[in-house]
């Protein structure tokens, strides 16, 4: 298979990948095999076993349905089914002239207990219609972010090319030089003191936040910050947790790793509901107030009032309120509008505030940090103490050496340049080829949403706006989703987010496209090819439904 | 109160530090604000305060009661009562002329829900004796590792001085020399595939474990490979390990604070005591075979086939058997006698194997590895990343270079000459200073453990063998404890860790002595001040016993 996994996966400069070559020996399926009255069933397991070893890798194309059939001499239908019962595990998407693409491994296998901690009560009413549901969708995630690709457009990661190794080295070779013997011995678990109060300076400087060092507490990036957090307020009780809709879903799936239910409560172009949060009657709530991921809004003024009123617990008996997780993941990196104060600096005794150097600096590092309310900092401590004892030493202390140097700064107005003229690619790209799509949050950070009008089979032209569904070609649920395009687009070397993996409720089709990583060049072919499978998408589409189970829902 | 401090816990080179200076302002406490009949609890309390704010140190020690009792003009029996209160909550130890010194800072307020995640069942009937329970063990083993001294004989960190800072230096200028920029995303959560093969390889060399780079999991320390694999057995329903007694307590902690009972099973000079295992009932059990902390016994190959067919469930029914949880914490450090194979190379099916640099190299690096038996190891992956996402990247491929350089072969082959020294000048010092005590694993490792005739006033000579209580000073109870002598060594700016801190069931008084982190004077000076000690507390201990509660309870 090694030639058709080159042709697909590899550096190939077709604009989108042939299907898997046939031949007699396609993954050796010899349909004699197969019971007779079961060959759906047979086939099914047959591609979903070359699915879980990898002979059909992610991002690969299944051969055209007609195809298949004929050279496994069984119906369509036969192909067709297996092919809709792979899309429904959420194994391969994409239909008609797009193609079926492989787009998850399989789950992995259940073991013999429950995964998390403790069984999660049963999902709230109002999680309906989600694409993928539980286990797929984790899969879906681990496999695209490991797919190869050529061009990535994922968003969350900064201008890797542009980190400061040189300094980075400078500041290593400083510390190393400086550092008595006992400190490689067994640290402060909370943190490295100079990290503390570089971080507490560097707060007090970019985010309006005046903190103690003692305040800080140095963790391996956000996930372990939401990691600790959440098993402190699960042994206090707390289960269930308000987060954005849409929201990130590498976050939420933390939180449910931990035995919380997540409630997802709706943002639009101020930010998260507060009245809905309210409603909700949860006591807690994630959010991206600074700018909200993925729809880039910022939380506005009548809505931080109103969520610090929450908070407080304004207008309840005493003991009410509620507690406010911040995660500001990318406030530094702003373009046309002035910086937005954390919330942690104006209620901090309800506000647990968390930040890392991976959209700063680098994802690798698994350095940030985590600030919470007087009344949890002794547990969360503890917490991060038993998880293991502290962050790796010199990471820390070289960070806290680029901090009080000015290198840091240095590097945040070097790369500011660059990811400005990266968004720009993109913006100019999305006008091209993408046109009538909707963008939302480029005005700061390192990438942008764009939504489409429902896949109704508009030619394009002006934007009308508003959530469109169904409309001149197919019915609702016929359309195209945002996976079948983010799957073709993986098929042609591209990679991006569907918006609606970010999504717990329904709503327009998107994609969540990173900008801050790649240069120009690659941005605008990524774009191009984007638009190319959503002009496919189109056509495909514009022709009438035909009734599901038949020989033609899946056209070869 | 800094003039006092100095004198205490500063760099003084007197045996045995005064205690805290008096005048009429000691801690202002003015008996007046006493409410009468309960100034026994009023000092108590202002007592308690100054310990938890620092006024009065870790390390520092009381005034006699005879002279506070004059100073703030009460009777003498409401100072030792007071006193005889802290030393019930194991804030303070040491009686009569040692003197009495505060050891631990009050455990840290009760939050308001349990402590851990769940809270662990009443602890088994076995459990007796213990000097210290739950949280003010937990406090004193934090505050002991924070106090100030002269001289570190905490068990447990190699030597520090030789960390080689040029070659870590070098190695990291060849990784970011060819580092490409995607290396900075997000990485793989199971470990760099570099560091991986490393230590697969450096395994199969020193520890004879055949396994694929696949099997190892990176992880922050052999304390991160406890909580996540502890949270994975607890979710399928483990709630019970074995651990050895004398065991270490940082490992019993960390099990606990994880919701495990942790259940003590004996070691001899065999190791741990199989027989005593498979009576116990547990399913899991963590040990140290190659070097037995902290005793130093190696699991003898009776002992071996005994607890592999253990764990293999020889002779039980079909499912039964028992996880292995092999902590090779030291392997690597031996003098006197040729390598041990791990268990995890014998029966990797039922092994669990941890090991880390932390004693090879630095605790401060907090890089670790992991393997588990196949059906766990999906589990602890995901663990994994949902913990941090990975650990930090630049280290681990630093160390990878060191590994496949040879770099680390030559810092082992380097450190043994001088830790072999250290451990003969610790042996000439104990020799010298402490005759009559009994030495235990002294031919490998980083630390060794002495016990004492019971304390019971017995003038030294050869050394009787036995576990010995009370004798022909004291009672049984009247006896010096070992938390009596490491305080009075703290006192005198020596740390070293009572062996009483690491056993759940009474035994004989030792302590748990680190020979590698220092120089040999350092090493000489600081048994000295123990022997000091202890000819101290045999002289206090020939006097007849006091019926307690008395006035002379505690000898100012």
């Amino acid at each position: 298979m090694s030639r058709s996994k080159d042709a697909l996966v590899g550096r190939s400069k077709e604009a989108s990948a042939p299907p898997v070559a046939l031949g007699s020996d396609f993954l050796q399926l010899d349909i004699g095999r197969a019971p007779s009255g079961g060959r759906t069933e047979w086939l099914t397991a047959r591609l979903r076993e070359a699915i879980a070893d990898g002979r059909l890798a992610v991002g690969s194309r299944l051969p055209a349905s007609r195809v298949l059939a004929a050279e496994l001499r069984v119906s369509r239908g036969v192909v067709t089914e297996a092919y809709q019962r792979l899309a429904e595990a959420g194994q391969v998407a994409g239909r008609g002239r797009l193609g079926t693409t492989v787009v998850a491994a399989p789950p992995p296998p259940s073991p013999p207990a429950p995964r998390s901690p403790r069984p999660p009560p049963s999902p709230p009413a109002d999680r309906t219609g989600a694409p993928f549901g539980g286990d797929a969708a984790a899969g879906a995630v681990d496999a695209l972010r490991a797919a190869a690709c050529r061009i990535d457009l994922s968003p969350g990661v900064p201008d890797l090319a542009a980190f400061p190794r040189a300094a980075w080295l400078r500041a290593e070779r400083a510390v190393l030089g400086s550092l008595p013997p006992s400190g490689f011995g067994y640290g402060d678990a909370q943190g490295a003191p100079a990290l503390r109060a570089a971080v507490a300076d560097w707060l007090a400087r970019n985010r309006g936040i005046r903190a103690d060092p003692g305040e800080v507490i140095v963790v391996a990036g956000v996930a372990q910050a939401l990691a600790l957090l959440g098993s402190v307020l699960r042994a206090r009780g707390l289960d269930r947790i308000a987060v954005e809709d849409p929201g990130s879903l590498g976050a939420r799936q933390q939180l449910e790793y931990g035995g919380f239910v997540t409630v997802p409560v709706p943002v639009d172009e101020g930010g998260l509901r507060v009245d809905a949060l309210r409603a909700s009657g949860a006591r807690a709530a994630l959010l991206t107030p600074a700018h909200q991921f993925p729809t880039g809004a910022v939380l506005d003024g009548v809505r931080r009032r109103e969520l610090l009123a929450w908070a407080a617990g304004e207008g309840e008996e005493e003991g009410g309120g509620g507690l406010i997780i911040e995660d500001d993941y990318d406030a530094e990196h702003r373009y046309d509008r002035s910086p937005v104060p954390a919330l942690r600096s104006m209620l901090a005794d309800r506000v647990c505030y968390a930040g890392s150097v991976s959209k700063l600096l680098a994802p690798a590092l698994r350095v940030g940090w985590l600030l919470v309310p007087p009344g949890l900092r002794e547990a969360v401590v503890s917490a991060k103490r038993h998880a293991d004892l502290g962050n790796a030493l010199l990471p820390q202390l070289v960070l806290a050496h680029l901090v009080e140097s000015g290198g840091l700064e240095r590097h945040l107005r070097f790369v500011r340049g660059r990811h400005r003229a990266r968004r720009d690619a993109m913006l100019r790209a999305i006008g091209t080829h993408l046109p009538g799509a909707r963008v939302h949050g480029a005005a700061a950070g390192l990438h942008l949403t764009v939504t489409f009008d429902g896949g109704d089979g508009g030619d394009g032209g002006a934007r009308t706006g508003g959530a469109a569904t169904g409309g001149a070609g197919g019915a609702p649920g016929e359309a195209f989703t945002d996976m079948d395009l983010a799957a073709a687009a993986l098929a042609a070397g591209v990679k991006a987010h569907p918006l609606s993996w970010h999504r717990m409720r329904p709503g327009p089709p998107g994609l969540v496209l990173g900008y801050a990583a790649g240069p120009a060049s690659e941005i605008e072919e990524g774009i191009a090819v984007l638009g190319a499978a959503l002009r496919e998408a189109r056509k495909v589409f514009r022709e009438p439904r035909q009734p599901r189970g038949g020989s033609r829902v899946v056209r070869g």
